[in-house]
């Protein structure tokens, strides 16, 4: 093993943790927060809750919600003008993913200056941000924890990756009671993301014993209490277990790096603006069958993750019993079998395949991928389905 | 489960990490560095070579190395005095528990002023610390990653435990290579002192899903490695997994807290000098004893990550198991079983058993404990030995 790095912000997890945000913040030295979160959040009560425990510790702030799943580059170009203009010195992000990745990215612009798109690629942000408080509220994009930002750049319909130490939070505050206002569609399609993070980061050529722990303990969670959390929007204990499997995946990921799958999906995600969990979590099980060869012993430990009895079978065929569970658990989520696209130009998926493979998530897929590979996979979950 | 946090500091892992101290120092704004270590560091060439990467970078240093096995209060003091004679913007520990734990004190001192015993207890830091690098060169004390710093009341002849998330390093750089300079007695005691911050830890009442899984990876690599570590100074292979172990170890027990075993020991070594990991590896399985009751579900799984079968064992003798092991493991270590102390006093015995009841470790330990059980302990290990 090489020379390996790990990070990860401060956490604080439970049940009402985000009573925590006024002090959080305000230890991190803020004076005004600027809060990034969207209008199904703010619905939800959440926004409002967090206001008053900023209020409680005397702090002000400005409240900006303009944010679309799949976040845009002229959207964090307009939270940025008004982080300015509100003079804030802090970001606090409310909400899932989307929020979250817009709120990073406007931390950036406004200490590092310039658009969005100079800071595509791996380690390109020069500047410290200003102190981040992170609060998910779904349990999927580990975002919360990680050094991603992603960000659709609308001229060349692509999402663009932002890999930056210094896009990890200060503070991630982990409540799981803000997933008990969401419905079961996004319930399961965040859930089907949390599994892809931490199926990518366990098969990852970059983990380490710091993330493969938390990976296989998120896919135990995952595969246990993801059911019981789509189920029930009131289940507190599979709302626990879901944030606690979405926050180690987060971890591991942020570290480990992913996959194929993500590389893959950030280009339907640029083009089409689709959900990107229930994204992935189509092209999961292909990708899996994909991977395979390259590290049957760990697809054995994914299956007994998932509980599988793996004794008295070959190591090829526990090794097949992963990917087995990936799309059981799937169908009881009634994750469809291929994309909803028809008509998708040959043109346009040889583009698609060849911007995945440059993908930084590609660097750490377990198997190298020709673009010739990558449309292959393409043609599969946009063609009949499932084979 | 209630609210937990968690926090870690920055982690460079791996064979010639050591090599990015230079760098590692610089971003974090430093000027003149003041390298906190001991004789014995320096003379294996450790510090030298961390000079030569700092001078690399143009960084200026103040070298400090009057620190002894169980840094005492007047040490720290003379470390401040120099620290601040010098002028220096940071602080770099590089060795065992001891100079980590000094070079902590030392910055605390730094920015925050007054005398160590201040700050005995949990939380009494109220301002930030100057940049701290830790590098570890045994593979035990977890100091590099933790929130603790040990220091000796030479007054009271006390340990005392400082507590503040404050103390938490900004980078940990865990270089395996450091490890082979070590001899056998050292690289045991360190390592059994590793394996109790891994059990202490996973039993701990503040144990959480983000530290058991690192505590029982580090009792995984202790119950594999310890042994070929203690054999060979150029085993490559152990050494890395004993690094990574004890760093696990280190983070879980940074966030889980500990138990009885460092509640007494803390009362020994303060008293008597004797070597810390020694001393904890010979009070260890009288307090799994002890502790048996509160949690036997864990012990099974401690003895399942020792490798022992359980599964057609009873629940009851699983979870005893777990003793056999660390017993079996310190004898192929050549631990004796009691204390080299004769003649303690009655009253003595007594006076340390009141002050390990009120030791911040014993807060966490999963069995409650008065002064008459920690007494009956102590009196284990002070007579024959074990039972």
């Amino acid at each position: 093993m090489g020379v390996s790095k790990f990070m990860a912000p401060e956490i604080i997890f439970g049940f009402n943790s985000l009573e925590q945000i006024g002090e959080s913040v305000l230890r991190l030295g803020a004076k005004k927060v600027f809060i990034v979160s969207d209008p199904g959040v703010v619905s939800a009560g959440w926004v409002e809750e967090a206001i008053h425990y900023l209020r409680q510790c005397k702090l002000d702030y400005c409240l900006w919600t303009n944010v679309t799943s799949n976040p845009k580059d002229y959207e964090v170009a307009a939270g940025v003008a008004e982080y300015m203009e509100c003079g804030c010195n802090a970001v606090v992000g409310i909400g899932g993913g989307s929020a979250i990745d817009a709120a990073k990215s406007v931390a950036l612009l406004g200490s590092n200056g310039g658009s969005i798109r100079q800071y595509e690629g791996v380690d390109l942000v020069h500047r410290p941000l200003p102190p981040m408080v992170m609060v998910p509220t779904t349990a999927g994009s580990g975002s919360e924890v990680s050094q991603f930002s992603i960000v659709v750049d609308t001229e060349r319909k692509v999402k663009m990756t932002i890999v930056s130490k210094s896009l990890i939070p200060d503070i991630a505050i982990v409540d799981p009671r803000t997933l008990m206002t969401k419905d079961r569609k996004l319930t399961a399609h965040t859930g089907m993301d949390a599994l892809t993070h931490a199926i990518e980061s366990y098969i990852s050529l970059a983990s380490t014993p710091l993330t493969e722990g938390y990976s296989l303990q998120a896919i135990r969670l995952i595969s246990e209490f993801l059911r019981p959390s789509v189920a029930s929007q009131h289940n507190r204990e599979a709302k626990e277990a879901m944030a606690m499997a979405s926050l180690q995946a987060g971890i591991a990921f942020s570290n480990a790096i992913l996959g194929a799958v993500h590389a893959m999906s950030h280009q339907l995600g640029g083009l089409l603006d689709l959900p990107h969990g229930e994204v992935n979590a189509i092209l999961l099980p292909h990708v899996m069958e994909f991977n395979l060869i390259s590290t049957p012993e760990k697809y054995k430990k994914i299956a007994c993750a998932f509980g599988e009895n793996v004794n008295s079978t070959s190591p090829a065929d526990a090794a097949k019993l992963a990917i087995k569970a990936v799309k059981s658990l799937a169908d009881d989520l009634g994750i469809p079998h291929s994309l909803p696209i028809r008509n998708l130009e040959e043109d346009t998926i040889s583009l698609l395949s060849q911007n995945a493979v440059q993908d930084a998530c590609m660097i750490t897929n377990p198997r190298d991928l020709s673009a010739e590979d990558v449309k292959m996979l393409f043609q599969k979950v946009l063609g009949s389905g499932r084979q």
